[in-house]
């Protein structure tokens, strides 16, 4: 690709969505990368770097001059153009910011920075048509028109009072069917779904998959229209939180892809490897502790994996309903009522599962009878109890404000390895031991 | 609520959005449910049903008629009254399509309940706006008016021939802003992405992200456009893609939620559990295969669990990335390559575990040299073949055309307690055993 005829290359770009030409930039390497990036015009070029994944996207920003990044900031809207000048240094940012021509996008851009991750201002664009009830609907047309040229796709035309608040919103259809010297006041729909500035960006997401909204404007603390989400946001939201709890669930403490490098996998992935490591030498120092009762009944020793790996896939399973009910809001009623139904599953499942190894253990492995019980009833309480604190701890997580995504995996698998093995050496001393 | 006061309920209803219903709906039971639907009209019943979860939609529709059932029917647009009907036994389909009055809903209802689950004729609705290339602005805002109607948003107008073949698109403002007698041919452009019916959903989903696209046309095997598909049916594909992803790693093989039965919880997660305990069994009969080594060096028995907990959290962690990597199109190359990297980085995880459990094993548990030698070697060895089978697998799968999703949890984790076990044993033997 790289071999310089600029003119070809050039017109070969210009055929492709930026959206490919971002999936270019992704294969070549850095010098290669801004060579095209300098070659276009900042119109698409803009909108490529909004494409683009952080860690590329930033080498791309390092070689490029504060001005040369405002210029693409310029044709981005608000809310890209605020995400990805969220990731550069301090001192760069007001550099940048101060480079930007026009004033207004400036300041909006600087509004939305003050947004924390993860709420519904921090999702949102400056971007929208809005109009005011006082307006008539000649004046209101007009007005629309020059706003519209900033606004990508107009998904709705919002009512506001004098003071900027938001009172509803206009139907494009009712806009052109009624005579251009009603008030708006007299036309406009009172109901519209919004939300806060200061809100979760989950809750928003919530708000938005239920009613089918396209977008959503949202007030501040004074009620007053600051912005608008709009459902390609909600996408990527939506995409980029069921990566992150499908990470978690296996372990993986931060955002890495398969294509990092191994010193980012490795900084994701070892930190969880090293509880579980903690939990394998607590299980150690656990059978060092029954000892006695292992030099007397060796068979036990073969269904010590067993037990570990039933408490762990319980756990596991329980834990991951639950956090999935609370997510989508259908755990209801007390804890207790939940802990019971598990309870109960654990023991159709424990019984299941001892049964048939109760079986296999005596013929295939000639336990002795004590020994086969030992075993079956150690099976039992484990899937009880294991699906107990599969169930217990996200729960409790999630009232103490904490994600119970991190609650399954490899926590619920350590733990659970821990509690499963010294319940079955507890009912071994007690039904052999003595 | 349901205190009969029949009109109270009906202006208090009538205050409320569709979807707030259908979770009013969801607390009643079914009698009570049954008096909500038949109070209210069609128009909001539709929505309300459509809105609902699977079984609470079966038992309601069990106590309708096919009458009621199809004039519901008929205020739903095509897609979702075809999601609903799909689900109804055939005799029932039948009956229910014989008694919708407008014959053409009817026949595109028909249309869409012929494509599998999974593809982009599943997800598409009828309804859309069309006009022909050969009109005139003219005719074409006069047609746009009469199939507006029919459709609840516009979100493109799409430019067929006169055989109904795709050609493009037409923006909106050029329509306005042309004069009445230009032709369609002259104006429209030509650029529009599209899908065909047995595309993959996946897929869609995949253009529609990448592009930021609200709804793309749908066309068949000859290239006539057939239907359009909508963000919104987009975002409920997604979240219960990754529903399902989530559940499958967590080891439950078929969609089930918190507040299911326990027979159905039970049904959704005992086999993997059965799966877990035949692992079990496995690593029970390779134990007892290496009794003499035990015999003589107990205190290996202590570490069992912690190599069996390693190598199913790096086998989880490792088929988590690369399941999440092959959805998103961030692994390619070679899988030799692959393997190389996950070899190198399970080499530095397991060196940094191995060293750490030296010190604890060879201080806190007083293991002798040899002993201490061998849990290393095979913690490290553990790790990088945990590592490599995480891999493998799923890369594996997906080759033959199998979700490799169903390759990471319990799966990964059974076959690499089996494994691990075995390797600890083996090189056990290799350095203490002979």
């Amino acid at each position: 690709i790289a071999e310089n005829s600029t003119g070809e290359l050039l017109d070969m770009l210009s055929e492709l969505h930026y959206a490919d030409i971002a999936e270019i930039v992704h294969e070549l390497d850095d010098e290669e990368a801004i060579y095209i990036i300098k070659l276009l015009d900042s119109e698409t070029t803009s909108d490529i770097l909004a494409e683009l994944d952080e860690d590329v996207r930033e080498t791309i920003l390092r070689k490029l001059s504060a001005k040369e990044i405002a210029d693409e900031l310029l044709e981005l809207d608000t809310d890209d153009a605020a995400d990805i000048i969220g990731e550069l240094p301090k001192e760069r940012v007001s550099e940048i910011i101060s480079q930007i021509e026009d004033r207004e996008h400036a300041r909006d851009i600087v509004d939305l920075l003050r947004y924390d991750e993860g709420t519904a201002g921090s999702l949102m664009a400056k971007e929208l048509v809005k109009v005011n009830e006082n307006w008539n609907v000649l004046t209101c047309v007009k007005e629309m028109r020059a706003q519209a040229e900033n606004v990508r796709r107009v998904h709705s035309i919002y009512v506001v009072d004098d003071e900027d608040k938001l009172k509803g919103r206009l139907s494009l259809k009712d806009l052109l069917t009624t005579s251009t010297r009603t008030a708006i006041k007299d036309v406009y729909i009172p109901k519209v779904d919004y939300v806060s500035v200061n809100d979760d960006a989950e809750e928003v997401e919530k708000i938005m998959s239920k009613y089918d909204l396209e977008a959503i404007p949202v007030i501040d603390e004074l009620g007053r229209l600051v912005g608008r989400i709009t459902i390609d946001d909600i996408v990527d939201f939506i995409k980029d939180e069921a990566e992150k709890d499908y990470q978690l669930a296996a372990g993986i403490t931060h955002d890495v892809e398969a294509d990092d490098s191994i010193w980012e996998l490795t900084k994701a992935r070892l930190p969880w490897l090293l509880i579980g490591m903690l939990g394998g030498l607590g299980a150690a120092s656990i059978i060092g502790g029954f000892q006695d009762v292992l030099t007397k009944y060796q068979a036990l020793i073969l269904f010590i994996p067993l037990i570990q790996a039933t408490a762990g896939n319980v756990g596991v399973q329980s834990s991951a309903i639950v956090v999935q009910g609370l997510a989508n809001d259908t755990i209801k009623g007390e804890i207790w009522s939940r802990l019971l139904k598990e309870g109960l599953l654990g023991l159709v499942n424990g019984v299941a599962i001892a049964l048939i190894v109760l079986l296999i253990s005596h013929f295939a492995f000639g336990t002795t009878y004590f020994e086969s019980a030992t075993i079956c009833v150690a099976l039992v309480s484990v899937v009880i109890i294991a699906a107990l604190i599969g169930t217990f701890i996200p729960i409790f997580l999630d009232k103490r404000g904490i994600d119970p995504a991190v609650a399954t995996g490899p926590f619920i698998t350590t733990s659970n390895d821990v509690f499963g093995i010294l319940i079955y050496f507890l009912i071994a001393k007690l039904i052999l031991g003595f």
